[in-house]
C-alpha cells in the first residue's frame, strides 16, 4: 500500500494555507499558501463600484481559485484520505440552491458578495435585534454582534431586497466551500450556533428576518463527513483516493485538536492580533457573566465550548513598536524592546494600563472604550511602557479567566497558541506570573490547518475520535511556563489596580466621550 | 555726566546670571553667567561626607565666588546706580550675626550648609507642623511644604542641635547675599511671607521651632533699599558709584516688573520645567480653594500676590522627546514633533491626559499622583501623543485659572513668560484656545535678572515706582495669541473630560497605589 495523506485547508482573511499530513506517520510533509486575488474589498468592488463605509466584502470566486492552487500543489497524484476545512466566520453569502453565488449572477451588486467577518456596516441591524431581545440571547451575553450572520442577513434583506428575493441560500463561506467541493450541502453546527444562534432544541431564532429559515439548513456536529471530493475537483486538482471532506469549522476553533485541547477543563488562548479564549466543558452552565457565547458540539463533539476574547492583543504591541521604532525593522525593534523589558521587575515601571486600544469585549462589550496608561513619571522609559502594555494584555487575559472561573468553569489546563505565543516567551512568562498558573505553549507549525486536517481524519474514520486525532497528528512538543511565586504576588496587587480601573463606571463614561469610535474588533 | 548702569543678579539653582542695564536708555548692554563650583550637593559633601536621601545642599562660598566674577565682569570701572538680587527659595542657611556661614566654621557638618529649595528630607517635619495646624496656615491652603523654611528649621534644630545652638541666624541665601554685599541685614518680606509664613499683623508663627524667632528678622517690602555695596566688594569688583543694593526677591517673582505685570488683575505664568502662576490683586480675598499661598507686599508693594503651580510642565514635553527621539538632537526632535502636532485639530488624537508626571500641586497637592493618558487606539500616532501632552499641560493651566476665578480673583490680563513660552508658539496657541483668552508673551531676554535690576532701580530711586520701572526697563515687545472660536469650543468638551478625570477620587486612590513616589515638584 502506498503512502496516504490528509489535507487541511485554513481559509483566513487574505489567503488559504494548506498542510499535507502523512496519514500513517502523523507528520506534516508539505504546505502551501495562496492569496485571494481581490483580497478584502472595502473601498470599491473590483469593477470600481463604490462601497459604503464599514463594508468589507470578498469574492467567493477567489476562494475557489486559491483552493484549486493549494489542493493541486499538495494533492496531485496522491492518495488523499480526507480533507478538512476551516474558515473565517461569520462570512456569509447569498447563493442559489446549487451553490452558484449571487455575485456570479449580479457582479455589480455589493450585497451579492460575501460579507466578510469584519464587515461592520450591519451594526444597526444588530442593535435592533438586541433591542427586540429574546431568550436565545442568554447564551450570548444578551446580544448578537454586528459581525454575526443574523445582522448581516437583516442588512441584506433590508438594503437589497431583490437579491434577497432571488437567492435561495444564505450560507457561511466555509459551508459554501464544502458544497462546492462535494456537491453536498452539509453545514456546520459551530457556524450555526455561534454566528446564527442555532440551538439543537430550539433551532434558529425565528422572526428575525422573514425568509431566513428557508435559506439556512439543519447543521451537523464537528467531525461529520459532508461527502467525497467530486469529479470536477478531482479533475481540477489531480487528487486520488477517497478524499472525504469534513463539514467546515470556524477557523479559531480548528486549532483545538492540533494543540491537544480536546477534554473538559481546558482553556485555549489564541494570542494573535486579537485574542480568543475557548473553554472546554462537559457540563452545561449558564453563560458566565462577561463571557460572549457558548454552544455544544459545534467545534468538538460532546463538549460545550464557551468563548471570550480581547479586541486587540498583539496589535497593541505592534502598534507601539511601529509608532516608536528602535531598529532597522519591526523584528529588530521587538527584539530591542523585549531585551530591555525583560530586565524590569513587576511594578518597576509604575504603570498600569487598560488594554482597550480597539475597545473592550470582556467584560464591557463596548467598542467606544479606548486604551489607557496610568503611572507616568519623568523617569518612565520606553521599555517600561512596552512592558506595561504586555502586562495590560495579560491582566486582560486574567480578567477573562477569572470571569470564567467565577461562572463555574473548571480550568485544569491553560494552553496558549499562535505565533505570538511561540515568538515572545517573555510575554508568556509575564502571563504565567499574572495568572499564577502553569501555561503550556505547544510547538506546532500550521496549527490551524493541522486542526482542519484532524477534522478530516475524524470525518473519514482515519482516527477513532478527536482524542485519537490529537495524539496522532497534533503537537508533539510543548514549552511549559511556571509562575514565579514572588513575581506573582507582586502582580496580584497590580492586577487589583487594573480591575479597579476597569470597574470604574465614571471613568468609562468619560472615556466613551472622547475615545476613538472603533468597530468592535471581534475576530472570526 | 558719564553713562550710569543698573545690575540685576539672578541666583538660580546652578549658576548666577547677571545683566547690565543702561540706566538712561533702559536697554540691556551686557550679561554674564557663572556656575557654582560645587553645584548641588546631593550624594556627598565636597569632602566626601555622605548625605542622607533627599538632601540637596549648597555651599554659600560658591555664591560669593560666582557673584564676584559676574559683578566684576559687568561692573568694573562703571558707575553703578543700583544692584538688585533674586534668589531661589526657600534656601536657608544657619549663620552668625555678622553673616559668617556655619559651613565655614563646621565644614564637615551637612546641616551647616544651605538647604537648597529642592532639599526634600524635611518633609516629615512639615507633616508634623501641618498636623499641629494653626490659623496661619489658612493663607497657604492649610499646609506648609517640606521645601519651605519652617520645616527646614525644624529639621536643623532636631537633627543638628549643636549647630542650631551655636548659630545666631537662620537666613534665606538671598537675604544672606545682601548682608554680605552691604553689611546690612535687610530681609525681604516675600521670603518671610511665602517661606516662613510671616504676616504683617501676626509676625512669624510662634512655637514651631524653639529659638527660631530670634534667628529671623523683621522683613522689608520688595523694592526697599538694603544699603550700599560695601568697601570690600567695591575692592573685589571695581564697581563705582552709589551701588545701592535692594532687598532680595524670590526668583520666580522677580520677573513681574520685567514683563510689565505690576497691576491688579494680571496673572503671569512662568512656563519652565515646572509652571508657576502669580495672580496680582489689590484686594485681599480668602485664598481661593486649590491655590497654594498668598501674601502682601513681598513681591510688589501694595499688591497681594496669590500663587499656584504645576509640578511638571516643560519637563513633560522634554521627557517625551528624550524618550522617543525623532532627530539628531533634542531641538531637532522638538521641531519634528511640533511640525506634525501643528497639523492636528483639537480632539483629533482622541487622547486626554492628566499632566501629573511629577505629582499634582493644584488642586490635589499630592505628590503620589502620576501621569495618565486615555484614549489610545491602534491609529494613535507619536505626534498625537505629543500634542495630547501639550494639551494636558494647558488643561492644567486652565484648571489653576478657573480655581482662581472661582475664588474671586479678577483676570483681565494673562501673560506667559519664559523660554518655553517664547520658543514654542504652538504650545501658547493651544493654551489660548483652551483658556479661551488672549495671551501675551513678552519678548525679553534675561527677564528675571532684568526684573531684579528693576528692584534695584526702585530701591535706589532711579525710577518712581515699579510701574515706572516696568515702562523704562521692561519688555518692549510682546506677541499676542488670540483664541480661535471653533477650536476653543471643541476644547471646552475635552477640558470637561480632563476635569472629570481629575475629580475622580477612586481613580486617584488607585493611582496613588501604583504610581512612582515623586517628591512634590514645587519649585522655588
Amino acid at each position: 500500500m502506498g503512502v496516504r495523506y490528509l489535507i487541511g485547508l485554513d481559509f483566513g482573511t487574505l489567503s488559504v494555507r494548506g498542510v499535507l499530513m502523512d496519514a500513517d506517520s502523523g507528520t506534516a510533509v508539505d504546505h502551501h499558501a495562496s492569496s485571494y486575488r481581490h483580497g478584502v474589498m472595502s473601498g470599491t468592488l473590483a469593477d470600481g463600484t463604490p462601497l459604503p463605509p464599514g463594508f468589507a466584502l470578498q469574492d467567493p470566486g477567489d476562494y475557489l481559485a486559491a483552493a484549486e492552487e493549494v489542493l493541486q500543489r499538495l494533492g496531485q497524484g496522491r492518495q488523499i484520505l480526507a480533507i478538512g476545512i476551516d474558515f473565517t466566520a461569520s462570512s456569509p453569502l447569498p447563493a442559489m440552491a446549487d451553490g452558484t453565488p449571487m455575485s456570479e449572477l449580479m457582479p455589480n451588486e455589493p450585497h451579492a458578495y460575501v460579507k466578510l467577518w469584519k464587515h461592520s456596516a450591519a451594526q444597526r441591524y444588530a442593535d435592533e435585534i438586541n433591542a427586540a431581545g429574546g431568550a436565545y440571547l442568554d447564551d450570548f451575553g444578551g446580544r448578537v454582534s454586528g459581525e454575526w450572520l443574523l445582522a448581516k442577513a437583516a442588512q441584506l434583506a433590508d438594503e437589497a431586497p431583490e437579491i434577497w428575493a432571488r437567492s435561495e441560500r444564505f450560507i457561511e463561506a466555509g459551508d459554501w466551500m464544502v458544497l462546492r467541493l462535494t456537491g453536498c450541502e452539509a453545514r456546520n453546527l459551530g457556524f450555526a450556533a455561534y454566528k446564527a444562534q442555532y440551538s439543537a432544541t430550539d433551532g434558529y431564532p425565528s422572526d428575525i428576518v422573514p425568509g431566513l429559515d428557508a435559506r439556512l439548513a439543519r447543521p451537523l456536529p464537528a467531525g461529520s463527513p459532508a461527502g467525497a471530493l467530486n469529479q470536477e475537483w478531482r479533475r481540477r486538482t489531480g487528487i486520488e483516493g477517497p478524499a472525504t471532506v469534513a463539514v467546515a469549522i470556524i477557523d479559531s476553533h480548528a486549532v483545538l485538536p492540533a494543540v491537544g485541547a480536546v477534554d473538559d477543563g481546558t482553556v485555549v488562548g489564541a494570542l494573535g492580533t486579537s485574542a480568543a479564549y475557548l473553554f472546554l466543558a462537559e457540563r452545561r452552565l449558564a453563560l458566565p457573566v462577561g463571557l460572549e457565547g457558548m454552544a455544544h458540539g459545534g467545534s468538538l463533539p460532546n463538549l460545550w465550548l464557551y468563548e471570550a476574547g480581547q479586541a486587540a492583543f498583539g496589535d497593541i504591541l505592534a502598534w507601539f513598536v511601529r509608532t516608536f521604532p528602535r531598529g532597522a525593522d519591526l523584528a529588530a525593534s521587538f527584539a530591542a524592546y523585549n531585551a530591555e523589558a525583560a530586565t524590569l521587575a513587576p511594578g518597576e515601571n509604575h504603570l498600569v494600563g487598560l488594554d482597550w486600544w480597539n475597545g473592550n469585549r470582556v467584560p464591557h462589550a463596548d467598542s467606544r472604550l479606548s486604551g489607557l496608561l496610568m503611572g507616568f513619571g519623568l523617569d518612565t522609559t520606553a521599555a517600561g511602557i512596552y512592558r506595561a502594555l504586555m502586562e495590560a494584555l495579560c491582566y486582560g487575559t486574567r480578567q477573562v479567566l477569572d470571569l470564567a472561573t467565577a461562572g463555574g468553569l473548571d480550568m485544569r489546563r491553560v494552553v496558549m497558541t499562535s505565533g505570538l505565543a511561540e515568538a515572545n516567551p517573555l510575554l508568556v512568562a509575564i502571563m504565567a506570573d499574572i495568572l499564577g498558573r502553569d501555561i503550556e505553549v505547544p510547538t506546532i507549525p500550521h496549527a490551524t490547518a493541522t486542526g482542519a486536517a484532524i477534522h478530516g481524519a475524524v470525518a473519514a474514520g482515519v482516527v477513532a475520535d478527536f482524542q485519537d486525532g490529537a495524539r496522532r497528528f497534533g503537537a508533539r512538543a510543548r514549552r511549559l511556563f511556571h509562575p514565579d511565586t514572588e513575581r506573582s504576588a507582586r502582580y496580584q496587587r497590580l492586577y487589583g489596580a487594573y480591575c479597579e480601573l476597569s470597574d470604574l463606571a465614571p471613568l468609562r463614561a468619560t472615556m466613551r466621550g472622547v475615545g476613538p469610535l472603533s468597530s468592535n474588533g471581534s475576530s472570526s
